[in-house]
């Protein structure tokens, strides 16, 4: 089967579902340090399963290679014990392809959201999504996410799909 | 009494007794995503106080200021229940200044040091650091620390003391 999936803008309404869109538009802020800074608050909540040993860690995720044009989808993959967050450090927009949370994906599922290139996401413990897709060698993200002892990720392939995304 | 910090180069081993420098330089990294993605993973522990109910959150700190030149140190803080983690989204170098934690501190426990640009820090938790520094308008640097009830945030003030940053 051929499916095309349109990338709609990522915005925090449209992503509720999935996770937080990491974004300062919007969002709450107040002065700190005498006035000197400004925080933009609590854009995303790091979940992590504490119960199993798991630690938030701060890594950077750099792009080896560019993903194909239109981005075709083959797997989506989830964490069961915590939550992931990608902030890019570059300008450009980030394509972000979710499912909701659950045992069973079918590609009708996939949502795709194309980034102002400002915006970050934080993907929900559970929450579905296709790995980093990268325009660009070199492009960095930080990434918030967990670490620590037991199983965090399992992939799922749509094997026989065909499964592009249209970015606008 | 007056007193200059010299700020000295940021390098993991010289800050290691505040906390982690948040670099691709030197650390440990390999291949994930089928080889597309280089992960330089676990920059840094984000420590929370789960027992007060405290959770990670992501922010962003826009300086709606610019510090004094040289920078001056009014006063130090630390947060008693987590790490604190300054990831700049530019690429200028970075002014940190630090002392160890502890109950006391006085201005010649204080260390500076100044980034490459391309560093960022977590302090760990309890240690005594000065507020963020600026150097221009609207610079923005991304926060992963402590979100969660109870007293998160100590200050200490050197009145009567004249300190500034010799950054070379």
């Amino acid at each position: 089967m051929k499916l095309t999936i349109k990338a709609v803008p990522l915005t925090r309404d449209a992503f509720a579902q999935f996770g937080d869109v990491i974004e300062m538009d919007g969002a709450k802020h107040f002065p700190i340090n005498d006035g000197n800074v400004e925080r933009y608050h609590d854009l995303a909540s790091v979940m992590i399963d504490v119960e199993s040993d798991g630690k938030a860690i701060i890594s950077f995720f750099r792009a080896n290679g560019v993903s194909s044009n239109p981005p075709q989808v083959r797997l989506v993959e989830r964490h069961p014990k915590g939550s992931q967050a990608f902030i890019p450090m570059h300008n450009d927009p980030m394509v972000v392809v979710v499912a909701p949370a659950g045992d069973e994906v079918s590609p009708a599922d996939l949502r795709a959201f194309v980034s102002n290139g400002k915006q970050g996401v934080n993907y929900h413990t559970g929450v579905w999504h296709v790995p980093l897709i990268t325009s660009e060698v070199g492009q960095l993200a930080l990434v918030v996410d967990r670490n620590g002892p037991g199983h965090n990720c399992d992939e799922l392939f749509f094997d026989g799909e065909e499964i592009f995304v249209d970015v606008p």
